[in-house]
């Protein structure tokens, strides 16, 4: 069984890199009636696909999965809506590939610039939620890269109903069907194989929890775009104006809480705690969100406050509780956030413009903000049009992964016979 | 002992991070200043660098080292001042740091963009030649990173006084020591310990034998900026000039043989080989080439042409020996480059606009040229300025390696007060 999963999986990589191929010069209209011929399939599809939701939610249900989990799982006919209207927004958004940038001429006399093209084919790995399917299939077509879809095994009936009916819009379209591959296990063998194939997959795309993707990179032989958590920071500056800095604490905190762009920690200058402090602590209490404080925040704000431990300064808690800490000025608010954070996203709250600019050159995050709430840093807020992945690396992509992310550059030439001395 | 040099590349890595801190945020003239002030320091230190150059000269003479190896080790004067020269050009680069580009409103408010941003820790590990220690450094520098460098063994005198010279100059001029760090040992576990330093490594750049790079490739546990091997190729299409097609043949391959950049299997189109090939075989000749050639070439070129293998398609000669491939066309000429080359360089000669566009879209190499020779493709000639690698992965940097590709860009949010609503 080991030896035909290996197989298998060659199979699917040797197709899904043919199909790349092909895909690598697809003209946008070609790859437009792909995604069109695809909408339209999933529409006529529909019934079908909350037909295999359901058996996956009945399966999920005899197994006693947590309600989180039940809750990303089921497609509703809204939520269907939604994924096609996500599938519309990936029509409307501009085609990278194919873009030549900086031509000039070298004193050789060559033409030289960069292009920008596919990388070829992506491997996704990914829980649960099987709106993430077409998403992920849509962005990989719109860029020109073939993608393998390893789904969550929970999710194995609704991701192979989504498939069925990308392939059949594939087909009428005339691109090659295997341009989108749902891998049809749940063996686990198979993601090892995955991320192991580096003659025919360029990069591989974990989501889903923190263990997941630590896994994935340990063991991948191949690229992997990632990002790991967000254990965001705001700091209040001295020369704060009070009127931001109320707003974005509670809004970076409290508009969602499981989300990897909520501050987990809130930084405040020793020079404005005492009466910055009481004034958000009195927002938060009306949410019911749990401080813990460095002791001199305990001072300020008294009893109510649980200690901090060195381990909540490192701790993203995707829930209702917040870290705060008072630091003496700018270069302590910068070392935590640089030794203590996860390079997600960061924001200063300040009127001040040097200490601003020091902020931005300082802070080592994939986001840096200045007077803005943590919560923008995502691919729709950024106008990516959408998201396949929020990196947190620094190599390759940074922060949130649109279409530009599924690219690389390649450096063209045009001579009329130079050749060099 | 084995413990000791753990305790050792933690402490390198930490020394490192911590100076990247400082040069993250250095000034271009405070970077500029540095390497004017080590400039001053090579040059007073020159005699103490041609000695202990000498040191690891006879050492290698008396291990019996092969010559090319001892080539490549010896600093004469004239190769001290090229050094010197190398160093000069890297002040007179344009800093990439700083540089803020997309800068645009979103419908939110926030005013979002991109800045570019040092990487952080360079981890370079290298081959024999002394040079790469003060090129690698200075583009280091340059683009506020700070650099671990491990070379190898055979040089480790000749590194250890470049480093000396520089850390001087880095220290007159007030720039963190550490930014520069030359690994002290030539124990072997200094590398291992190096490629696993995640928290305080970025990336690693080897340079060296295809089989060190596949090693560290296999065991680094953090981004590898790499090029394995250069098979490149040029393809003489039907429509070719023979004026443009025979002199870049010849220049591909015979300006010089021991380079990533050189051609290695040159592919005419049936409609033109017989006209063709003799006329470039005659050339050949005169430079003692070998050629190996599939049957269709030795039938056109009689006994004198060795018959290819398969082997001989996916090999690197770096040397005087060409494979040559007769084609039937477009499709069969990208197929075998796609195949069995490295995605390096590859160079299509014709005066067929259509053809050399597909040919632009559906090779997949870092360098992809029309009518020009192969041996272009390198960071002086494509205007970098220096090179700290070729990379043939398409991943963050391809092609040739200078200081954008040691740079890194973060999305940058100025608002006043927006919350996510």
């Amino acid at each position: 069984m080991q030896e035909s999963i290996e197989q298998y999986m060659q199979t699917v990589g040797q197709q899904a890199r043919k199909a790349s191929r092909v895909l690598a010069s697809a003209s946008t209209q070609a790859k437009n009636n792909a995604l069109s011929a695809i909408y339209t399939a999933l529409q006529n599809s529909e019934s079908a696909i909350l037909a295999a939701n359901q058996i996956d939610m009945t399966k999920a249900h005899a197994n006693n999965l947590d309600s989180a989990l039940l809750d990303r799982l089921e497609l509703t006919p809204t939520r269907f809506q939604g994924m096609l209207d996500g599938l519309k927004d990936v029509i409307g958004l501009a085609d990278p590939i194919g873009q030549i940038t900086d031509m000039a001429y070298r004193p050789s006399g060559i033409h030289l610039g960069k292009m920008r093209v596919p990388l070829g084919v992506v491997g996704m790995i990914y829980e649960s939620r099987p709106n993430v399917t077409l998403e992920a299939a849509s962005l990989a077509l719109k860029s020109g890269n073939a993608i393998i879809l390893r789904g969550g095994s929970e999710a194995l009936e609704s991701n192979k109903a989504i498939a069925e009916a990308v392939q059949h819009g594939l087909k009428v379209s005339g691109l090659p069907e295997n341009s989108v591959q749902v891998i049809n296990t749940s063996d686990r063998a198979a993601v090892g194989q995955l991320i192991a194939l580096t003659e025919f997959v360029d990069v591989i795309i974990p989501r889903g929890g923190k263990g997941l993707i630590e896994r994935i990179t340990k063991d991948a032989r191949i690229p992997v775009i990632k990002h790991l958590d967000g254990n965001c920071h705001v700091f209040v500056e001295a020369q704060a104006d009070f009127n931001k800095a109320l707003p974005i604490a509670l809004n970076a905190k409290t508009h969602r809480y499981g989300v990897c762009n909520a501050m987990e920690t809130l930084l405040v200058d020793e020079k404005v705690a005492a009466e910055f402090l009481p004034q958000v602590a009195e927002l938060y209490a009306e949410k019911q969100v749990e401080l813990r404080g460095c002791p001199e925040t305990q001072k300020i704000l008294g009893s109510t406050v649980i200690a901090a431990t060195e381990e909540d300064w490192y701790t993203e808690y995707l829930g209702p509780i917040l870290a705060v800490k008072v630091v003496s000025g700018m270069d302590e608010a910068i070392d935590h956030i640089n030794k203590y954070g996860s390079h997600h996203t960061d924001s200063i709250i300040t009127e001040n413009f040097s200490l601003a600019r020091q902020f931005l050159a300082c802070v080592d995050s994939s986001s840096v903000m200045i007077n803005a709430s943590t919560r923008f840093a995502d691919g729709f807020e950024y106008g990516l049009g959408a998201e396949i992945g929020i990196s947190t690396d620094k190599i390759h992509a940074r922060g949130p992964v649109g279409l530009e992310g599924l690219t690389s550059q390649k450096w063209i030439v045009f001579g009329d016979g130079q050749i060099r001395q």
